[in-house]
Order: structure tokens, then C-alpha cells, then sequence
């Protein structure tokens, strides 16, 4: 995976935050995933096909994620309920959205966004994909973006 | 969905089981899915997209995990590892496969296959689709596939 793959997901997470929950995102170090990564409670996942195959997980804090939903919703959620479910699936689908209009030259698809819930849960990928890792901080705490990528193969020359 | 959408995903993992498990999956009876549900501890995920787009999970208890990773590696796991996790994930990659070809009129492609871990995971869908789920048990233990797909456009009239 290059900068080039990456670098959209970047800007379409913290311009989805910005300009949809007007919350503005702190980006840390980018990093390869090493089996002990932990996502946090809520991940939002969705997969990529078309020229390369991939998936992008974005994981949060509990409480981003009711107050990224309370702020979409207008209420103030307290528990992950389907309104909740429903808000981190749209988020995950509008960054993974974004990022594959930048990325057109793979001609990529979207499928339906999960949610996956769980303290402890962990989501793996398989061993020759090293997902790169994004962590993000804000106002209501912490968020990660992964994204994993097969192999690209290179453009054919024009 | 109708059924037609689903035998696919029934006879691909059937057949899977069958042919390079050479273990035989009896199946119980269908249903939709209620937020209840609650998968088992290792959770195969694949996106689909083309004409339409969704996902299929693939839920097994960890007994069925390990002992189709073994079958398969010719070994004897005893824990989750990273060959496990890819044994799960091209095993839920090939149930998606045979069941894509059958479903060619959606020019469906796969996603990257993701495993989920995790005793008390759950892995939802968005609100406006009720993924139908099959269970099945062999002499591992159980497995459950769910399949949620969007909404399906009519195919045009010849």
C-alpha cells in the first residue's frame, strides 16, 4: 500500500467529522497493524471490490459514537441502540464513499457497512494483508481508521 | 430477498463443508434476523457489491473453527491464531465465491474476508436490512450464515 491509497481516507474521515458533526479530528502516527492492535467498542466496516479488493474498518470510543450520532440525530443518545448502529454504518459508508471517488482508477465498490459491537471484540484480516492504522483524537475521544488493501496492481502505462 | 437469493449461500457452504472439510452440515431452519441474535465466537465477514450490494457472515463456534482450520492445515490447533483466522477467512471467501457465480445476473464482487473474535461480539447490519440466517450443526459444533443484502432491483425484461 502507497501514500496515494491511503492519504484519501485520511482527508475524507476528517472532512467528514468537520463538516458533518462539526468536530475537528487530531490525526497521530500512521502504523502498520501488528496482531495486538485493539479497535475500540464500535467499529464500522465495509468492504472495497473492484480492480483491488480491501476493507476499511473505523473504530471508535463508545462515546464518540453516541455523541457523533446524538449530533447527527439531534438527541443525545445514551446507549448503542439501532439509531446509533445505523449512524456509525452511514459514517463508515460516506468516508469509504469519499475516499473511493479519489481513488477512481480502481473502480471501487462499496458493500454495506457492519457494525461490530463488543468490548473485547478484535477484527483480523488476513496475514498477507498489513492493515495501515490511523488514530485520530477529538473533543469526544478517540477514533481509528484501518485500511487494508491486496496487493494493487500497477496502472497499465497509457 | 427471496430465495433465490439465498439457496446459493446454502449449497456453496454445504458443499465447501462437504468437499474440503469432509464434514457434513445438517441444516436447521431459516430465519430473520432479530437484534437479539448473537453470533458465535469467530465470525467470517465479506462485503458484496455489483448490481446490488451486502454482506455475508459466517459465525462458528470456536470448536468448528479450530477443527476445519486443522482439516484443512493438517494440524491440530488449539487456539485462534493467525492460521486459524486466514482458514476461517478464505473458507467464508469460498462460500461467497461459489455463491457469487451462481448469482452472475448481479455481477457481484468480494470485499476482502475480515474475522471477527470475540465471545460477546456482535456484528450488526444497517436498520433497513433484516439478514436472513441458516443454521447448521455438525460434529464440531454450530453455524450459523447470515446473509443481508439491500434491496434487490427487478432484473430488466429481456
Amino acid at each position: 500500500m502507497r501514500a496515494e491509497h491511503v492519504n484519501p481516507f485520511i482527508s475524507s474521515l476528517t472532512d467528514t467529522f468537520q463538516t458533518m458533526l462539526a468536530c475537528s479530528l487530531n490525526r497521530g502516527g500512521i502504523y502498520l497493524r501488528d496482531s495486538e492492535s485493539c479497535p475500540h467498542e464500535v467499529s464500522g466496516i465495509i468492504g472495497l471490490s473492484g480492480i483491488t479488493s480491501g476493507t476499511v474498518v473505523l473504530s471508535m470510543e463508545r462515546e464518540v459514537a453516541l455523541k457523533a450520532a446524538g449530533t447527527l440525530l439531534m438527541c443525545e443518545p445514551t446507549e448503542i441502540d439501532s439509531d446509533v448502529i445505523d449512524a456509525v454504518g452511514e459514517i463508515t459508508n460516506i468516508v469509504a464513499g469519499q475516499a473511493k471517488a479519489q481513488l477512481e482508477q480502481y473502480n471501487l465498490s462499496l458493500s454495506l457497512p457492519n457494525v461490530v459491537l463488543g468490548r473485547a471484540h478484535r477484527v483480523c484480516y488476513p496475514s498477507d494483508v498489513r492493515p495501515i492504522c490511523i488514530p485520530f483524537t477529538c473533543a469526544w475521544g478517540s477514533v481509528l481508521i484501518e485500511i487494508g488493501l491486496a496487493a494493487v496492481p500497477e496502472p497499465a502505462l497509457a
